[in-house]
């Protein structure tokens, strides 16, 4: 089997934002949840798309170095006291564990919020599909934000 | 008076993040902080220079559109149960009341905490300084998440 690679540059994302921003925004949103590390940078961009204020985040550990671990463990709380419609946003939904413990946690801590996902990547074979997405992953995706700012690239 | 206007794009920003992330390192933070909306990607950014998985956010109004409002409302809490080093992010201390807000208010919290704290532009009038910045703030600037994810850019 060959691997590939996705090259995905700010320049795809760029573009990408206004597609998906334009999706999301039907929902409504008040509120914008970034799943930490990955769905920071998305997060921002789309709160910014969408003129929202409320840009909040949330951390997750899943994954242990390359091997995805059988927990999912949430850390830090959201300040919801303001919120009825909350986006949570990821970079790539991959086996689809986070949100799947993610979400059923959030609806029953705040069941009068709806809470509605988005991800720029989803696997098929994702245990859950976001509620929007723009691509379907097949390969590995090589995010901008973890290439660009290595310090490799100092040499 | 002449106001200019900075256009920070994303290639400035790649270039910066090499030289604020090798500014901030020796510093040793186990844990990121953005300040929402506007230090997200750059926290993003960071926590990935430096390898640092433990990112999160806190969310501060303190403007009112384009009118400084007076007083600092912070929202959300952060999970400082693993940290012991903590640095701070905004993009741009301008006013300096956030900073000025924040640090001692998490400082009283997390007395067994250092706190650091590291910006892209910081004005010299500011109230306070951060500990790492970059460039001072002499005109408006434009950043590219700020501009490249509008609707405007659609048409």
């Amino acid at each position: 089997m060959i691997a590939f690679m996705i090259l995905y540059t700010y320049n795809h994302f760029k573009t990408d934002i206004l597609t998906l921003g334009h999706q999301c925004e039907p929902f409504e949103p008040d509120t914008v949840v970034a799943i930490a590390r990955g769905g920071m940078t998305l997060a921002h961009a789309l709160s910014m798309y969408m003129n929202i204020r409320n840009l909040q985040s949330i951390r997750i550990e899943s994954y242990d170095e390359d091997r995805q671990r059988d927990t999912v463990t949430i850390f830090g709380e959201c300040d919801f006291s303001r919120s009825r419609r909350v986006l949570i946003v990821d970079d790539i939904v991959d086996s689809g564990k986070t949100l799947q413990a993610l979400l059923p946690i959030l609806s029953q801590n705040y069941p009068d919020i709806l809470f509605k996902s988005a991800a720029l990547f989803t696997k098929t074979t994702a245990l859950i599909q976001p509620d929007y997405s723009l691509h379907e992953a097949t390969d590995w995706i090589d995010f901008f934000w973890e290439r660009d700012f290595l310090k490799s690239n100092l040499l």
